[in-house]
């Protein structure tokens, strides 16, 4: 998983905002502590959480499943622009086998330790297209879906029909515009044990990507557990 | 693909929606030719989409892909609860090998003619979980991954990793609530003969599926080729 | 403030959304005490808050102010048809003077005791167009913009410029289409009695609108001062 | 009318969302002609228009009317942050008279040319206040309506009633967050010459303040009468 944040509002713009409210502009610090303060107190503590929309985030989040893009997309207050299988699917066309025609059970048998599976070359080169779950049997399978994958394309066969044996560990990538009120609740709901471990994963890693002095707004969004 | 309309909201209020901007609540006929102009002159010609939003419908849709509800879920103006991977694969748990062991590749040198193949009672009970593209190897393909997700369930892997493994042919359902003008904007941009096999099939299922009264104000929205 | 319900969804629809999700249609009671436990605990106990976006109602709300209409908009996840001053201010030019050309000053220093301010005749025919505060002055003040609008429009003043000195007491209406999410936010915020005092009684009168059987889903909204 | 841009994001973010889903990042000329071009042909013309989502543009307007304000409102797919007449009115209190206790009627009757009226000294200290229509008539009524205002507060009423007799010709202001669907949504229906003067002047405003480099992506909003 990787994530970039390509751009985000200032927070001097989100404090002009609340202060238009109350005509309080001469209290700004510009960006500042109090401003700061203000911004907590009125979006979080107060609740009018519709000042904190007036700050956007834009993540470029990269080498994440297609299981966790089903979760994502649920977040409806939130503008994705996604790898789109149905044109990109020709990556695999130059690709040689992922398994040397070995089923995932054969797969299972052949390797007795974890460390050289992942270190095998055909898995490295596999890793390029699946999230690895750590799970042998599920990857090898992931593995085995992605090589008739692979051959569909080979065969010729549309992306259209081909893209339906494609397994959800299959890698995408998004470009995706949030604003601090939807993210908020993504991270609330999302860092939650009772989640989906890569969300999980994504959860934390989006509260680490926002600027240093944007994550107060989110502290109190991650779950404990 | 199974399409239910479990509600819809009666013309009536949209007509008298729009009559409460007019104040002309005396010229309605109760949902009437009058009234059903009304709606198709304001909501439609005027472009006052908004009184279109007063109108909200919910399907019950089942056995289609989640191939298909990646793109559905893209339709953020609209409210789906969908069928958990995460808390309903324990289904696989009571069936039997879909493929006696055989790979994608050995299934499709088995088969000499398609009408076989779906008649197979392998393939049969593959039915009940895979949405078919009718493009044998991708179909193959599918059988095995469910397969393989099956095993891994045998094997005592958690949904949460064995859905990693899950091809995107697998079968979903949800409840899904939409207003009439994103639902016009589903259909637009679906119907297109751009748009993905299954989609399509979904955007005109839900057309023929609205109340016969109601398919008048969608009717433009369908894609000519 | 008079308040409709124009439509509503049943409780089944919802229940049968959230059971889709976990295939439990067959422990369903047909909306009775199960499927209502259900939607409590997974709507509002486990924050699956989506779910109850499938509960749309209708509301037709009349009698209210501009000013009400003001903070009523910023609920954006909601959808207005509002009586349109442009399209209907020709109302009042069939209607005589409603202040003898007195002054708000004037009309203050007529009247010693407020029951007779509002059983007088001009008042009662003012209030078919305003909402009282109960605040002598304020109430007079209306009443005296409510006469210059009138005299703007005798004089053939266009609509779209006599409204700009229409009062923010002048009565609208509207029909409003909000999903339980969403009215679930709106009585928490303006139930508070931080609210303002026309938008409280609306949060009070929507709730006691609301089907018997649902009220059980937004008892925990309404602020307890 | 005033209206500053007080942030927006760079069209690169877009081009590099829109080119997320095909991954033809190599073929961007960071933000250049090219880049331009794709915006427009995959946001406009293919109406993928969520990729213009990304796009967003905060406005600080302010001298406009709350009766444009109750049309603003509407567009729902936007955030406004709006001075709060609940918290602000007090500014009126440290006024003198507008009106020297005239009616309407009376500065009607006072004025003989038009220029005399909005260069009189009470006129100039009120336009602080209100937005002018140039229809003497309304404007007087505006006066009027703002000195019982400034009454109501000297009588030590609360804002919470007093705002009740507000005309909506009354200045405000607002922090105003939108994506750039929504204002191309806005622009189209709100330069339309059945659009509201005000509101007229506003998508008018809104296209001029954008950065040059934008403006290309809402020129076919324009309305052309």
């Amino acid at each position: 998983m990787k994530i970039t944040l390509m751009q985000h509002t200032s927070l001097e713009v989100c404090a002009h905002a609340i202060r238009t409210c109350w005509q309080s502009f001469d209290k700004s610090d510009d960006g500042g502590e109090k401003d700061k303060d203000l911004i907590n107190r009125v979006g979080n503590k107060f609740k009018h959480a519709s000042t904190l929309e007036h700050l956007t985030y834009t993540f470029y989040i990269s080498d994440v499943s297609r299981a966790l893009l089903q979760e994502l997309a649920r977040h409806r207050i939130a503008s994705p622009s996604v790898k789109s299988t149905r044109y990109t699917l020709k990556e695999l066309k130059d690709e040689i086998s992922f398994t040397n025609g070995m089923s995932a059970l054969e797969l299972n048998e052949k390797y007795t330790n974890k460390d050289e599976v992942y270190s095998d070359k055909h898995m490295i080169r596999a890793s390029k297209y699946l999230v690895w779950t750590n799970e042998l049997f599920v990857d090898f399978s992931s593995v085995v879906a992605l090589e008739n994958l692979r051959l569909s394309l080979t065969f010729n066969i549309s992306n259209d029909k081909a893209k339906f044996c494609l397994p959800e560990s299959y890698k995408t990538e998004l470009t995706w515009t949030i604003n601090a009120r939807s993210l908020q609740n993504f991270i609330s709901l999302r860092s939650s044990n009772a989640a989906l471990w890569e969300i999980r994963q994504l959860a934390s890693s989006l509260f680490n990507t926002l600027p240093k002095d944007h994550q107060y707004l989110f502290q109190d969004c991650i779950a404990q557990s």
